[in-house]
């Protein structure tokens, strides 16, 4: 088996990289910072050619964060698919999020790749059972969704549809394991796997929130950030309402505050990004923002990440 | 006006703590390390005596993240609530979360106090408006929720029930910025206020995903304090959209993405905390913890806060 070698000597064998947009770029910063060698591809000639800088300044963020990078780690870019995936045991696919494309690109990547490779798809959208429809081989082609930017954010969500997977799930949590990711098992393809349904969530009631009138946008924001934000950057849902009920833990609060729970549930609301919503969310961030540029605003929230990362680094 | 001269200068003037549970101690211990003079009630002659030795705790906390008390902080204790909230300016109420009980010791908070005191109020499950039914005059009577605990978390949540509120609103808000709270405006009453009906909606689809068998107890909760609890502590959910959409900003990421949110909106669960829901969350929650002493669990989480909030300080 090729995956251990993969695993144990990450510089003497290939990941393959298919797809260098956003997403791409950042798996092959974080790949090529562990020591990895890295075959990367893109259709797009002039993204290729920038890759080898972007990288330079993606790795730099990584080592802010995880300090320097592995000996060993490289880029090679290889304009044809084919060769870029030839021989490796594991692909990163980050395709557009349309399925007939991602499926052709899928199926030539398993074409490509070594026999019994592991191809990781990055996809936001489709499950690991739409991916795998009409493919030779579904059980190798996996859900590992990253949290953008995949280079600073340790998620990955991990999944494929059924017991037949079961190999190419091992070796993901393995490997991004070894990666230093946070990989998590979606055991049932579920629409938008587990962070994005979450996010989806409250999203929902933020909008709602505003749309009622309740907040603006800005405190909303200001909410969350001083608030749950704070709280879910050093535990979860679960475990915040595991510590908060007392010596009797989480069955203690269900019991207890469970019915609470539920009312609020009941109240939460179900809005529309109708034309009129939408209008009052960009006004609200308009406000918010004061017309901040978007490259300095993102600046930033990615240093306030670095200083989080680097706070938390060994309180896990 | 007594509101000036109790936030310029602090020492001299007292703020009330009605109730001296967890939550009232964190206010008290927050207020004192910030320099007031503190009269603090319980009607439980335990947890009073107990009171100037629990806020000590509490205080060695704070200043771990906020840097050495103020001088002039100092706390006494009244067991009579009249004598206590005698004279203050504001008075922070923290009875147990029963209507009727909460009526009654406003009613008599709001008798004793300054003519023209504001009482806050740490309702979680009240709004101003239930607040103010039957007092003399409601609009002293604002919703004042902190996100626990108290005094380390930055949140507060207020507000009132109509334009009467206004001089209420704008003290507390004055009063809250000067103790380095970061308030924000809960513009119409709402079941949960903001924070809470947010969590409420994340927590539900928690459920939801657990109870479907899309993810563990254990996954869930990494993928949120490793993916989106990660971004939230660094960006509210709608300046996360913002800048995750390019140049276009939150108005292209609507007008983009908007329809694919909205798919994920209408695939949300709506799960029910029946008894087996809640045995399949608590045995989830065990394999988790392992059998980990919560007062461990939460001293560790205590220990992560501390290191998010000081790696943040100055960056917002």
């Amino acid at each position: 088996m090729t995956d251990h070698h993969l695993i144990e000597t990450p510089g003497a064998h290939p990941v393959g990289i298919v797809g260098a947009g956003l997403i791409g770029l950042g798996w092959a910063a974080l790949f090529v910072h562990r020591g990895h060698l890295v075959h990367a591809h893109d259709p797009d000639q002039d993204v290729l050619a920038g890759l080898p800088q972007a990288i330079e300044t993606a790795i730099a963020e990584i080592e802010a964060v995880d300090g320097p990078r592995r000996a060993g780690g490289r880029l090679q870019c290889f304009s044809g698919l084919c060769e870029a995936v030839n021989g490796c045991a594991y692909v990163q696919e980050n395709a557009p999020e349309r399925l007939p494309l991602k499926s052709r690109v899928l199926a030539e990547i398993a074409e490509s790749a070594a026999q019994d490779a592991v191809i990781g798809s990055s996809t936001t959208s489709f499950t690991a059972r739409e991916l795998g429809e009409g493919q030779a081989r579904p059980e190798q082609i996996i859900v590992a969704h990253p949290y953008n930017p995949p280079h600073l954010i340790p998620l990955v969500e991990i999944g494929g549809a059924g017991e037949d997977y079961k190999p190419a799930i091992n070796f993901a949590w393995r490997f991004f394991r070894a990666l230093g990711k946070e990989p998590v098992h979606i055991r049932l393809p579920a629409r938008g796997h587990i962070a994005n349904r979450l996010s989806a969530a409250l999203f929902r009631e933020a909008v709602h929130i505003v749309s009622e009138g309740v907040a603006s946008v800005e405190d909303v924001d200001r909410a969350i950030v001083h608030g749950p934000g704070l709280r879910w950057a050093t535990a979860g849902p679960f475990l915040n309402y595991h510590l908060g009920a007392g010596r009797g833990g989480l069955a203690a609060y269900l019991d207890h505050l469970g019915p609470a729970q539920e009312a609020r549930w009941a109240d939460l609301g179900d809005p529309k990004l109708d034309d009129e919503t939408k209008k009052l969310l960009v006004s609200g961030m308009n406000e918010t923002s004061g017309g901040a540029d978007i490259a300095q605003l993102s600046g930033e929230r990615a240093e306030r990440l670095a200083a989080i990362r680097l706070a938390l680094a060994g309180k896990s």
